[in-house]
């Protein structure tokens, strides 16, 4: 395996509908003194892409309104804490509060997650090699917490050009056993190396991911292959 | 933020009891044409720690004898799925099978993880210091099963010279509001990022992540910053 670059990619453009994300990600990236390469990976958080595509609603503060706005982005409630709920979303996955993010919003409003993160990922890739003639992978971000372990990390809810689970079954270890646990979230693992570089409050929505294996490029969705539909977990 | 850079650094020596693991870590630098520096962090992978610790245990290859180790590893059984347990290990981490590792191990043997993982990374960490004058942190990884979500990826068990979570409550975002979701578990995002570049099955046990925030280096552990409690989570 290859060195792995992490680059961070700030940018002080404030997002709104219908803003073209992909000019400002290739803004960024020239402002950085970069280009882009062959098999670099781009990392979009999934708020400007919420906001490019005009998935923000009005939001009063009050707590009535946030349950409502909650119950409506999802499919199912698994657990309630005070306001707090443990969702399932219309996408599927399982996050608090149905990933409806009330920081880092324009006043009186709060931030759904897009409605089709795959397709928003896809777009974003096909734009990029549209104007830059780089073909890239991306990932669409946003922060889960998890069910046993204290804190949160950024996963992947959106990705184009990625393999989303590198599938080891049947290969062989170092002394020629067939392994044993093998399907390993590189998606996930991306999305959470990413975030150590973007910083929460500092305006910096995009990075490059430079030197990833080859084996990890193709074709997937996290759709299809990182969300656990409800009879294949143990604990729904 | 800096960029981040995630080097691997394998490893041709066989790990077995009582190996000087610092001395191969130090030699796997060397052997990359590489030195360490001030604030570079350093990942370990669980199995060489265990088999350097002794951690290995005689396995004939039975599902009995599998499913008995097993439990002899744990506090407490969450889920059965045929010979498959969802456990709580007498660390208190929730994984499958107690993290006990049957594959790339002697044969005839089976690796459990490290008995107190904190204190295996603060000796690494101290013994690295002591032979090279550098201060690093370290990270022991393991890999583990998310509930909602498909494939593994790898977490931190335990660490040294790291703050486990970064906690970014009452600090402020682009607009000036209050965040809501600041606990970030960068840890596991370290943990995670490094285990792209390890490669299962070919003999990379260690890698230096270089260009972390500074903010990020203090003290902490896994058993007190990561580990959530029964009584603290929602599914258990």
């Amino acid at each position: 395996m290859n060195e792995l670059r992490i680059i961070p990619l700030p940018s002080v453009a404030m997002v709104h509908e219908g803003d073209d994300l992909v000019s400002m990600l290739l803004d960024a990236v020239t402002a950085h003194d970069a280009s882009l390469e062959h098999h670099d990976l781009l990392i979009v958080t999934s708020k400007v892409v919420s906001k490019s595509e005009g998935q923000v609603v009005s939001f009063d503060g009050t707590e009535g309104q946030k349950v409502k706005l909650i119950e409506q982005e999802s499919r199912r409630i698994l657990r309630r804490r005070g306001p707090m709920r443990i969702t399932e979303t219309h996408h599927g996955f399982v996050n608090a509060n149905a990933g409806i993010d009330l920081s880092n919003t324009d006043d009186g409003t709060a931030v759904l997650l897009p409605k089709d993160p795959d397709r928003s990922a896809r777009r974003i890739r096909g734009e990029v090699q549209r104007r830059s003639g780089v073909d890239v992978a991306v990932i669409v971000t946003d922060t889960f917490g998890r069910v046993w372990r204290q804190g949160v990390t950024d996963v992947a809810i959106g990705l184009a050009g990625l393999k989303p689970i590198l599938d080891l079954r049947g290969t062989s270890d170092a002394m020629g056993r067939v392994l044993e646990v093998t399907e390993v979230c590189v998606a996930d693992e991306i999305a959470g190396a990413a975030n150590l570089v973007l910083g929460k409050a500092e305006g910096t929505p995009f990075a490059i991911v430079r030197g990833l294996d080859e084996s990890y490029f193709g074709e997937g969705s996290v759709k299809e292959g990182i969300i656990r539909t409800a009879n294949e977990d143990l604990f729904r």
